[in-house]
């Protein structure tokens, strides 16, 4: 189509050659760039908002990334904060949400809200010590509009306390199910063989000694003779995101 | 319901005090089976084909398993079957199908028919040397009555063959995406910046040397910057009845 | 019994047919539950003592959780408390009894006493490194009523210590020995070779280098040629409620 | 006692100041023995039956030493035998028994009878993969006297088979359980939920990709958040016999 | 210049509108593939041989694959051949040279000519065990047109063999230097303080015990406190390439 | 020559026996050194400058060391440089350099000049992280005389980035490219498919979970399927070093 | 000859039957422990000194135990020492030695001196980053009465500086060698072709990235094709005492 | 002295200057060599037997190295040989030494006697798996003209038969002692508490599941409380290397 206006342009003479062909290849470069900007236009894509890993930048660099993300995008997500950058990040924007853990929180401009109709998905911990990474994950699913119910705490050693909130999360049709756990990871298995939603598991650093931080927790889910997908230990943010995603497309579907 | 049955049989005198008691026991112990039986029913439940894991059972085992199965569920996936094993399963039973690798076949009785309508799923590999488990993948979600497309042997040096079909991945609107890679496993991040559909990353056992066996393909695809979920290496099943579950659950909304 | 009682008072007319529907099926669900409330009864009906894992929990929360389960059980263990957590707990609860080594302490209510008759466990120690976790162990058995004996830091270049000693523990005729050991971990080996009392492996996260960290003397009791079983590095707790839990019933035989 | 008799001797001039000065040294290096002598006499001692590793070795050696050990004992339990081992074995001694799986053997010289009343022990398996592994830990286990019960092929998924059975399970009351479990490895955490009899895991070496060869279960079992112990991956003689160990001790206490 | 051509044609009428957007659209994705079509051309482009991984490969399959290539670029290379599948081949290909090890062939039309001009890459090795992967790194230097000397058989505790030709190889003046080395992989390290030409470390995998299979020698490598690169182990292509990735520029900057 | 010259002046009477034999020993020992002393020449000879890390150094060790390299080169650089010791070393010395990161800094005597016309070496990095080890590259490459060119924070999600300025890469016709990159550790794999610069793969010591600390990077680079070569994690010095002396070698070859 | 003495004792009426079993039943205890009491007489019977592993205890128990060797021994070595336990053991003990680095000290009851004449023991280490853990392998040797030669901070990439030495080294004809090397750790491999004493290989946690801690370095000294052995990664006391045990016994053959 | 014969005849005119530079260059490199020169004459100078590892090696090339070296140095030591390659040996040389086990020989030329007054060198085993590796060890040192004693089968369990044996041990007095032993490789640790010759550790590839082949007897063995010192798994050939190393010197000792 713009091909055409341009080649009409040069045709009626309105351009010349040169800008005849300017337009053309900058129009190609756009094509390129058409298949290859997955970055700057990835929030308006696909849903998944702009995260920054708080983690390992220094304070001024956070706040900087973080002012640049916001003005851009309206709305930023920030993980692995620690209450110190926490502070300093409270101390430097004006609109600043953070969850019950102080390791994530979301910084906007005061004007764009978060979205909204992305369906429901359900999150399940396995210990108090898994909460902190569950939050992110939901915290980011939220940002990606979507409803969230939570069943916190069912350790390994209370299925029953699954089991008597097995009807409430059939009832809910949960659209997608994150299930955190540590030590020897198993929940998420014995989720997916209650609930037929896709359950994502997320290994979570707990655990001492062989296998600790995690890493029996992420082979143990690896190992699942249950169907369920896995993230990497402690990856909040994917598995939010993820299910998030899963939610958004069968809301779209159900509003249709 | 039926509770109210067995009470008005009994205050009706049509069955004496034992004999109600111990319908509703038989019921209570249904009802604790209803939330356990997941494995009996597991296949009607949840969409999931029986599955059978040729490898390390004997072969006068692993046909006993497989009649078993058969004759209870009608249809019977088997998984990584060895060339041998394959010819001793065609000679035992009358209807096999298997794909273009030896490694799956399906056994049924001739009777009970594969599902239907259960969504689409797309599959793209890396490599020729990926194929074998996609093709696992692949048939496992077709059980389970997906529609499936296929892009294969797209390698990580082969970016423009992706783009290239990146319209036609598009355009075919899959509702989950499965993508194999060995070696340094980069396409599901690849391929997760270009569609939005869920990912799942199926890491595969090429490679040779550091990382090999798809080890740094795992780690690769765990450690990704897109939003992607991951099953174990060569878990061609689970990944392809992930997949399958997503896509099932969005065809049943798009077809109420 | 109970259905029997829902029975006849329904055919009496006490209660109508939803009464009885809904009794028995609350019934039904405890029935479940029976099976399934493994957590909130399990102190009572194995005799392990509720555990909290003070590392990696916020001082707040630690002591938010251990009054709750205080208050429910009456006493609780708390394992690897850091001196400052102990400190905390001291000034919050008045009734705390701790060990010699500061990691390990117990909070109860002045009222409820600890268990007793659970039998006698042996620890033994092969260097001083590895009290703290023996100890942890040992206040375990204790809170399941155990007697104890210990014969500390018997290290491995010391055989004859433990041949000394060896009469006094043959004679003391334990039901179960908890052997800690770092480094090469052989310990647990020999003792299992003078004795025939089940002996539990406690590997302890000492030595530098190669192998560092308990690794080593985790795989050295992993693979010894002796008869004995093995808990997780440092999992003190978990040795010492094991060792208790053969001990009371040893002693239950023996005082029938 | 046998000193005075010496020292008796030498004063009676019955034997001279060398003689009797020999005497007590050998009897010293008796008691020597008497501490070290783990080997020999380990058998008797413990109720460790013989076992000889057959895998390994070549047939005639492991003749020879089979041989050897029978003679000495009366009977020999052989472990992770091949068929043509197994074969070889057959055909050299007359009084050779084998369980279902070809991995493990006992030879005897037909009057050595098995022990007796060593208690009870329960089997209880995640799949078929495992039941060879388990199978020479039942053959262990009866090797010194116990009686045995097996619950093979309960699944992950398959929980509503143990709690069908779990009234079985408590009601016959083993004094041990062996719990073999490869893959995610989490049955002997379910299993030590539900009954209070010490649980040994026992990690199977089935499993492919990351975690594989039991390294997940054994991880996994390592990292439980019930009260078991684990030995090593496919250790199934020592699981058998550690289990043993305790059902011979309980049986004992019960026939006083 | 194209894009002008295709403006003035259409310009001159001698083409539509249609067929003038449509030869640019399809310039315009030869602008996309120009960046992305990394595989087709990469043989063209960078000068790297098209090579064909043997192993893992089904013999048939690796002949409709080494045929296509053949084809299609007029060489192939054919890496990690057994000697069978080179038996498979040689009957296949008229034209077909292989080195010294069986392990790494060329199969080509008969008329393309190898590339010349290449550069001078030399190729040093520590043992005799490395001489096969070594000579896989040659054949892919030669194929890009490089000159090559060898020094085979340096080992580690052979440095003077190495001295002795210090002069040799420096008179040589090589434009880069691969050296192959197994087991503890000090080779490469010391090459470098000898001569200032680029050194490719080329770790192989040969060694037993701990760090065996070339482990041992890339840690080491990595580890160098010389100035070295690395390719993973057995990674002869690889090696080969690089190296003549470099010579080329420089042969060329020398043709200048 | 020289010899001739001592036994000339042996001849003629000049020096005696003994004089001779010891002047011709020296220079033997010179020919040894002159093939070992790679060390102290090393500057000199292969243009890689003296490099101090500073880590795990007491400071007055470090300020010791960089004194006698910086008296006896004229130019130090120092590598992984705490705050607090750039600090010391700043109160110590006259003239010091640092860049952006305060990891690395160049010790000089105020009158010894960086070398000059030493090539060009790009510089790419994945995201911010990786900033800090690229300068260190970057510093040491530039101490080798290189021009730089940096293309920093190129997200493996960012390609576009990449091909945006694939075209300024490629008409700064750079020497050799250095691509940092930690998590998944693709971006060195898509360099070297655009442009055909030597590319030094350089693992970054990034993010969390399994394959963390750069180790799923530098596996992936290991395993890429382009033509790269790697470098250990963090290892900025030598891919810096290595860099330049590729870039050192083309640009002589121009100036010629 | 005591048991003779009894025997006369006992004849002669000067003891009684009782007195007499006794006295030898205490010896056999002896002769057991004479074998077993590794552990109180290790000190004088091998003539390894007594060491204290400071780290990892607490510093009142580090007095506590230093105290008690340092009374019963006359002299203790103490390892791994910090700098603030240094200073506590300082302001406890009159009589402390301590060598360059910190991390070792010996404490001594002013009175027992060192053992002399043990033989020669020649240190060498490849960098600074060496020399502290070299410095406990000195201080032990010369406790055990070894003169000692150190040829200090010879790297891996200054092996003339060795060649320089290696006449002084080959003329002070030391009984072993102990050779410290970090990183790529080849040090050991170079140092056992050119002398002929048994060399130690000793390698030290230095180095980052992949390898790092020592890692490289040990599997590099296992992996050596030069005929050395091996200690674990920093374990300088146990290098130190199995030089001098091998010196001690040469000297003492040298002396008769 | 051979510099000063060249310059007299120079100075005579004996020979012409050429010559005489030459004569002495080649001294020179002589010079260089006699440093260098490890690997040809390593025989000689150190006493370590040439050896050929088999494994690895294609038969063809094993008998043209195994020929060039018995040329060279009268005998040679052939280590790590199948079956087939030992048949293929025998059929291929005329003089040719086995031992029990078939993994080693000796080829010789019939003349060249083997090594003596080297000394006396102890092997001690933990089981028959390992004394294929012992054999290794034990034919080396006595290639080296030691002595042997050999206390083969001492199990981790059987330390009677060890301590029964430590007196003929210690009234041996071996010069060292070289203890191989699989799975927890306790062994060494124990021995080198009887006995105050160096002991070295050997571990030995046996065991399975976790720690097998051999790696926790290596980690155990690095990790003893005991002074030993180790070398690789299976690496019979540098142990037996290694103590005879020592003995030869012992042995030179007492002969002087």
């Amino acid at each position: 189509m713009d091909i055409q206006k341009i080649l009409k342009q040069y045709r009626a003479g309105e351009i010349d050659l040169t800008a005849a062909e300017e337009n053309i290849r900058s129009m190609g470069f756009l094509a390129v760039s058409d298949i290859a900007k997955i970055d700057t236009y990835r929030c308006k894509r696909t849903g998944v908002p702009e995260a920054v890993l708080a983690e390992g930048k220094k304070t001024k660099d956070l706040i900087k990334i973080v002012r640049a993300q916001m003005e851009s995008n309206g709305r930023v997500l920030v993980t692995r904060v620690s209450k110190k950058k926490l502070k300093a990040l409270q101390s430097e924007f004006e609109f600043i949400e953070n969850g019950k853990s102080a390791s994530v929180c979301i910084v906007h401009d005061g004007k764009t809200k978060r979205k909204e109709n992305g369906g429901l998905v359900a999150f399940i911990s396995a210990g108090t010590a898994d909460i902190s990474v569950l939050e992110e994950a939901k915290m980011t699913a939220e940002e990606m509009g979507c409803q969230t119910i939570e069943i916190y705490d069912v350790g390994v050693a209370g299925y029953q306390r699954l089991f008597l909130e097995a009807d409430k999360l059939k009832d809910a049709k949960p659209d997608a199910v994150v299930v955190a756990a540590g030590r020897e990871g198993t929940l998420p298995t014995v989720v997916a063989g209650i609930i037929d939603a896709p359950v994502i598991g997320l290994p979570v650093s707990t655990g001492y000694g062989a296998g600790k931080s995690g890493q029996a927790a992420l082979l143990s889910m690896l190992q699942s003779c249950s169907v369920i997908s896995v993230v990497n230990i402690d990856a909040g943010f994917v598995a939010g995101a993820y299910a998030a995603r899963i939610a958004n497309r069968m809301e779209k579907l159900r509003r249709k």
